[in-house]
């Protein structure tokens, strides 16, 4: 890891909510120096029991040092605790610390600590400040930019939230060195699914650097987060509350709700879903002629090179229909789906044959 | 009540999230007229078990006969539950009913209901549109403008909530009818605060028809209505997130709070709070030379014609004090007040005698 530069800025231009995400190493006991005039008074860290042990410390005392008062909070580990419920915990330490509205809540932890952190700021005397220092690769290169906050209900997930921008994001690549081989694989899905959905070149640079990348490489890491941060920011700037465009995002996510919804929270990895979501989608695509078998086999070599999964479970087409007809994506009664128009360019539309849909279903579902 | 008129309507002008407020007689049967092209899917009346025999079928009716398709839920009635699990239940709902994003939560009731139902409203994926059908006084001079939602926890009211502005409001004067005296009453301590804190001549048009408001008079009504919400929507036009300004809406409320606080929620309506509160402010702008012992007296004789509280509970001076630490309103741990420049002129401070603020709250309180 190059620990001695200086990290790389991004700036996410949202007019009076703009933010800068810091991607780099050994950022962690630089927050307070990075994070400038922003969470300069009371801060509550909220993590999770797995995360705690291996770096709430030492951001805790990174924050200390700069005479921030600072607590902690370890929330259970697991999307099954993404839930009102846990917001609720947040509430709970929020009031019997008397924090009031200057305070800052700091996300230390993947997406699902994110959403929920989020939400609870969103919703904490009615929003306070948050910063967001995800230690998941698909954090650091999807929940960290966006604005979406949420937590899951029984009949779906992040159906209870609120658009809330961080104002400050520090993704540390070291954090990374710890995931579990599976949590990084899936936080490459989403990586791919930008090159997907909006650059072509970046595409072909992430087929040239799948090695490095699977390996965990400081610059390839540096190079995929900023350019996936990009990417998403650009999209999230034409778009922020997804009317409309933003919704090219969510790519393989409308089939993978309903693989991750099928299995239980927590079988299918979100990232992992997403690929095998992205594989259905793909091959709609191709179906409808949109993108050619060669797109269609590169793109799946990719992700098979990236060890992703790319085949659903078999829980048969019409359960993953019913499954996908409570996802958010339904507008107006018609399922709206995120397909390419050609590799490197997704549109988002309520307007396809219906048996091509069907067939895919049946082709992957069974 | 003069049926045959046309309703009075308030523009409140917030850019992009304008909406109307429409007040007059007869107005729930004429709801989906009035809403046009607003609230036209499928929409979920809100209401709790006190307003629902009254008024939920009309309104239901108005809606189901311009061909929408209508659900109703009604809450348990009182401060008590206005709660994160209300909220919880109204998510329930609209996840078994299949609602989404396109549609409307109509927040048919008083000041809990709106607050709860605005909430749910913001939060249910991540914002859907609603409208205030306010049925007390209270909650169609206050809580239909401005956008303030939210629920109350333990430790304090309303410290989990969301700025929403409703699509539109619908304030039928008929539903005052069947408003218990107490409450009515609790709503005219509003409409005198706006008087008090923005508005000499209209606080002089309350002196002068305090006996037909207070025997409930249809064109007084919509009078002083239609002027308490034209005040509110100014001063939040100017500060729609409470940064500095719209706070002297907040004027009694400080005090307000401990004394609701220390009753339990309900014991004291918050409307009744606030008079007493307002009593409290009024005398410390007194000690401090910014309004008269006359202005002083004019105005607790004013709150006694309109047969509000001017006293608050002898709770104890440091008791109060303690009560109003958690208040939202304590900022960089100075607690602010409001207070009065002079009748009819409002101020936000944190800077004043320490001594003349403890010697108000031994006054009042013991």
């Amino acid at each position: 890891m190059n620990r001695a530069s200086e990290p790389t800025r991004i700036d996410i231009d949202l007019g009076e909510r703009s933010y800068p995400i810091y991607v780099g190493a050994q950022l962690l006991e630089r927050s307070a120096e990075l994070l400038g005039s922003v969470a300069t008074r009371d801060l509550l860290i909220v993590t999770n029991t797995t995360i705690e042990p291996l770096y709430a410390l030492r951001l805790k005392s990174a924050f200390e040092r700069a005479d921030r008062r600072v607590s902690l909070l370890a929330l259970p580990d697991g999307e099954q605790y993404k839930t009102l419920e846990t917001t609720s915990k947040i509430f709970d330490t929020l009031v019997a610390g008397r924090f009031n509205r200057d305070a800052t809540l700091v996300a230390l932890g993947g997406g699902v600590i994110g959403d929920i952190v989020g939400f609870a700021a969103a919703s904490y005397q009615r929003g306070i400040d948050f910063i967001q220092v995800p230690t998941t690769l698909l954090a650091q290169v999807d929940s960290s930019v966006g604005g979406k906050t949420g937590v899951n209900h029984p009949g779906g997930k992040n159906l209870i939230g609120a658009f809330h921008q961080p104002r400050a994001v520090i993704a540390d690549i070291e954090t990374l060195a710890t995931l579990p081989p599976r949590e990084y694989r899936a936080g490459l899905a989403e990586v791919v699914k930008y090159g997907f959905i909006c650059d072509l070149s970046f595409l072909d640079w992430i087929e040239s650097n799948a090695a490095p990348l699977r390996e965990r490489d400081a610059s390839s890491l540096v190079h995929a987060i900023r350019r996936s941060c990009e990417i998403k920011a650009e999209v999230v700037a034409q778009d922020e509350r997804e009317h409309g465009l933003r919704a090219i995002l969510n790519f393989g996510h409308t089939f993978g709700h309903a693989i991750e919804t099928a299995a239980g929270y927590g079988e299918w990895l979100h990232g992992e879903a997403v690929a095998a979501g992205m594989a259905l989608a793909l091959d709609m695509s191709r179906r409808l002629g949109a993108i050619t078998q060669g797109d269609a086999d590169r793109s799946l070599r990719l992700m098979q090179k990236l060890e992703l999964p790319i085949a659903p479970p078999r829980l048969g087409a019409r359960r993953a229909l019913e499954l996908m007809g409570m996802d958010k994506k339904v507008l107006k009664g018609q399922l709206r789906l995120v397909l390419l128009k050609r590799l490197g360019e997704a549109t988002v539309t309520a307007v396809y044959p219906r048996d091509v849909f069907e067939q895919t279903l049946a082709e992957h579902f069974g």
